[in-house]
């Protein structure tokens, strides 16, 4: 089969730029692309490594249904981002998993979460505890960044993205009907929230903290203590604890 | 100042070969290496970055009482095995960091953890909720691993690492005094333990799990139930999320 496109454009979808206007990622890896197809989220192409084929039946089986299309080493390399390829590079629509408007009864939000492994981390461990929807602020890397996909295992497909363009601002708004609690240090231990009542929990990057506007609009303070020896846990491993807490 | 090496020394100094017959390992970053010499933890050399100096007041300080050694910017990225460095590489002494028989009460055992990242975050995590003491098995990567090195953000000076050439025979061995806990599927809650009795708790890779010999010891197996939705939390995050509960 062939794809609507030419290959340089697929590769251009490495960049955040090119994926906004198109509406298209990449999620490279046999089990995230798995998990994309059987999540119904449309796909565009499924890009096969020669040889790929054969290897893992259940996903044989699923290819079959999909627009795949097979590239030479050299071309399937140039494409993918990883540094030991597993053979398959799916190319899907973000739309069905963007969202304007929070639905949940309670949240994570995520304020200037740069590092993808991080942010697709976060995605994954949110999945695991039940958490459906992610509000991200404007200066969190993009959750379709290839890296962030890879890191989510596949459950960027089971997830609703809130990007906001000015994140304070919708926090501001949104205070009418969720209670803000601030992830930061020096506050309450996390372990005296509950998931009720409606609320949103505000991750920031470790090394600079959640803004003084955020902090300014937060109800309470959720701490996780720590024996004071290191400095802070890392966003993604903070993030999950609190998550596991409120599951 | 001079230090006792060629620079061809201490870049093989990436290879785990050479760390373990010279006792020696790299840590990179101004953080990491601020944390290496407030630690006591003996260091050979500091190698600075041309310019560096003058940038951090209170890392000047520091490294006016290490054997700071100056490198022009070709020799420094050559050593430096980070895409941005920051301009400063330590070399530490690892033999105070590792012991034989474990002395705390409650301790993390890793199995199989190969991802530097993972186990670099897993050592972080650990030194914030108070554990000292790590066990890893030998099919684990280096804790002196320079990736490891740089996630552990400077807690791998703050750990002491028990390195099993055989893991199962020591847990076997170390049944006598301690309560063995598996991290698994279908376990009970991980809620339900606690830091008494003395206990070790095991992580292992997420991808292939505990191996049969190690499950065959459990006394228990610890489970963090989750929306079912996703296959499994990264060990890093597991790890985590039990350890902030036994805290």
């Amino acid at each position: 089969m062939s794809t609507p496109k030419d290959l340089k454009f697929y590769d251009s979808l490495k960049l955040r730029k090119t994926r906004a206007e198109s509406g298209l990622f990449l999620a490279e890896g046999w089990r995230v692309v798995e998990d994309g197809l059987r999540s119904g989220c449309p796909c565009e192409a499924v890009f096969v490594r020669e040889g790929f084929f054969g290897r893992h039946e259940e996903t044989d089986a699923l290819l079959s249904v999909a627009n795949t299309v097979i590239l030479g080493d050299k071309d399937f390399m140039k494409l993918s981002d990883t540094e030991a390829p597993q053979g398959l590079i799916g190319v899907f629509q973000s739309g069905g998993l963007l969202g304007h408007e929070p639905e949940s009864g309670c949240l994570p939000a995520l304020f200037d979460v740069a590092d993808p492994r991080n942010l697709g981390g976060i995605v994954r461990s949110a999945d695991w505890f039940g958490f459906t929807e992610l509000l991200l602020g404007e200066s969190c890397v993009d959750p379709f960044n290839g890296k962030a996909v890879r890191s989510s295992m596949g459950a960027v497909f089971r997830t609703r993205f809130i990007i906001c363009e000015y994140l304070e601002e919708r926090l501001a708004a949104l205070k009418s009907r969720y209670r803000l609690v601030v992830a930061d240090l020096d506050g309450r231990d996390y372990r005296e929230f509950s998931r009720d009542p409606d609320s949103i929990f505000v991750f920031s990057n470790e090394a600079r903290g959640p803004s003084e506007a955020i902090l300014a609009l937060a109800d309470d303070i959720a701490t996780i203590p720590g024996s004071g020896r290191g400095e802070s846990l890392s966003v993604a491993v903070a993030a999950a604890v609190m998550m596991a807490s409120l599951a």
